[in-house]
């Protein structure tokens, strides 16, 4: 089992390959998810360590008894349409690899150890990110989210009830909480921070606030041929506005991002003037009010632009979650542990960044020499995963070498 | 089997509905169109009918023996995504009822009648608009045909294949041709001109010139929080900006259409910024000149707005049709022989408009409150459906009466 964190990565190369988008589409509990699930139970089973599902879709794999003052760490496997390879599955493979290197080292660990994987992390399928984690915290009604859809019309209470789960039972789940002494999540950066930088390895600091909003406008569909340009009423028209106005409004405030990369006209049809169009706006910021600032202009601008051609405008704030600072003294143990390794911020979210308002919490990243993520092109060298992988067996083997209640 | 065109279509009101958007989706051999053709070959059987695919797809139901000089009617049932009850459908159905009308007046054709259903005339599908006429026609290349996708992948040869045809035998049907002696399509008008001249039933002078581009944008894809909104390469911004430029290109050039329908950003997740992004331009006016204008120019605006964001811009023909005059002696003929009946041009192509170029061709519309069309808010009373069907009937007879080669 000296796989190593690429050798694990190597073994699901091909789960959910995605030919026409590139990349991978693993979305919770879709087909390719359920495999990756399947082949982490194997790998834990491997391992000795004892897999058990959570009430919200979360598997967690124990190295000792449950109990309190656990040491987590894991990350998610289901990825962004089209995504990557590392965004996610790095993580889970590191911790693997992590517990296979402690084991190698006779390292007996004084308190619980628990890898757990999050279910759709990344919101590709129900929308919401972080899905998994938030329900675990409660940081999501569990009737608002049973009842969310994916493209298919299913909704999550069904994807979950075909994955054998039971969606009464969703929601915060105060025993798994008391459980977690600290998570420690170990992921791919999403940047070139550590390129710069000139490090395989470094720390977070911090994840911007961030949230989806879905615009959606309604005008009047008809046909493209038959329908002069002065009788219409087409909700792409505004859309389109919108998409530029984020672009605009984003580039205004200052570490703000605002992003459409998912718009859809209704009915989609290349002689058919669209009857409503879809557009979600992903929002981020580095604090509650600049993210809201950024929002409010793009939905000014959008209902400006309905309203010139005539639509309807409806704003749904589909997820929102405000910046983040990770433990300083949990990151201060990690760098002394690692011998001060870099710390900087990611403007990407993380089940890092939700368990943070519950139990202290650490995030490792891992060097990405493009920076691209969430497209096939994202890397990290196979080196630097193993480094990675060293560094959280390093983490893991310091937080675990102590009893009692806080191990740094 | 009294039951008229309406009473034809209420038969097949089920099938194809398509509860996410709205209306119908039915298209070129998918389960919902295959349903229509099986529907289509039972009601001509029970007419005695003899009913023969030809080799591009499209089916033919002959009243007598198949033979030149015969008069062909009929139209397509296949939708555009979405699509309403009536464009199509109606034609189809008011020929089996007009055959049943001239049936019940004793009416004996001197030459042979033919239904035709046309395969994919929306081109919902494969992207091409009237793939089984132009098939028929010759007015597209088999084995460009052959390698059109659909949405999942599938090849319109692997779906000829699976509906029990032969893709390898697709192309010009110099027979088929030679038969035709006129065709009549009937159809439901797709703007308000009838309502505007009080007239149920009225003939159509011409189509606008009308094709569809595809342009892709491609950029870079990457994570939409992580990524500056400096360092972007977004192909959805200059997408956005094709789509404002369609809109105001089209507004500037008179009597002409410029119309995105189909956008699609490529992953299309909503945390991420998209790698490429796919917009189809449907582009019509009165002439070749004016319609090669507007492309060109909506095409530049995309060129430059493709530049600004640092993205690539590739523009693919998919289909063009130059204006179609219909036959004016043929329009004569029937306009006196209906009672002079109102004539009026349209922006929807047809069928017939690709036939207008190898036959005298004419065309019935029925009515539309509204003007709607290619939406589920389509439709044309009752009443007016069955005006439409006997002026077919008539139409039909006085076409049937004589023998020869101009049947006018």
């Amino acid at each position: 089992m000296a796989e190593g964190a690429t050798g694990l990565l190597a073994g699901i190369e091909r789960v959910g390959m995605d030919r026409r988008r590139g990349g991978f589409s693993r979305h919770g509990f879709d087909y390719a998810e359920m495999e990756l699930r399947e082949w982490f139970s194997e790998q834990a089973d491997r391992r000795g360590l004892d897999v058990r599902p959570d009430r919200n879709g979360n598997l967690w794999a124990w190295w000792g008894p449950p109990g309190p003052n656990a040491i987590v760490t894991g990350s998610h496997l289901d990825s962004v349409p089209g995504g990557g390879a590392f965004d996610g599955p790095l993580g889970v493979a590191s911790a693997l690899a992590a517990v296979d290197l402690l084991r190698a080292r006779d390292h007996v660990p004084r308190r619980p150890l628990a890898v757990v994987v999050f279910a759709e992390e990344e919101g590709g399928r129900f929308g919401v990110p972080c899905l998994g984690s938030r329900l675990l915290t409660g940081g999501i009604v569990p009737k608002d989210a049973a009842r969310l859809m994916d493209g298919n019309g299913m909704t999550l209470a069904e994807a979950m009830s075909g994955a054998g789960l039971d969606p009464q039972r969703i929601g915060r789940d105060g025993e798994a909480l008391r459980h977690i002494g600290c998570f420690v999540e170990l992921h791919v950066e999403q940047g070139r921070g550590l390129v710069e930088l000139d490090a395989p390895v470094g720390l977070a600091t911090s994840i911007l606030a961030h949230g989806r909003w879905r615009l959606t406008f309604f005008g009047e569909g008809n046909h493209a041929g038959a329908t002069p340009m002065s009788d219409r009423r087409d909700p792409l028209v505004p859309a389109a506005r919108t998409v530029l106005a984020a672009r605009r409004i984003g580039e205004s405030v200052p570490g703000a991002r605002a992003t459409v990369g998912r718009l859809s006209p209704n009915p989609g049809g290349t002689n058919v003037i669209s009857s409503s169009a879809d557009l979600w706006l992903d929002a981020r910021a580095a604090d509650d009010a600049a993210t809201r600032a950024v929002v409010e202009q793009v939905t000014a601008a959008a209902k400006d632009a309905a309203a010139d051609e005539g639509c309807e405008l409806l704003v749904v704030e589909e997820s929102y979650g405000g910046p983040v600072t990770f433990d300083e003294g949990l990151r201060r143990t990690l760098s002394a542990t690692l011998g001060d390794v870099p710390a900087l911020p990611t403007g990407a979210g993380h089940d890092a960044g939700i368990l943070a308002a519950e139990v202290p919490t650490a995030m490792l990243f891992v060097r990405n020499p493009t920076g691209v993520s969430h497209a096939p092109a994202e890397h990290a060298e196979p080196a630097d995963c193993e480094a990675g992988a060293r560094a959280l067996a390093t983490v893991l083997g310091h937080l675990t070498s102590t009893t009692g209640r806080t191990p740094w």
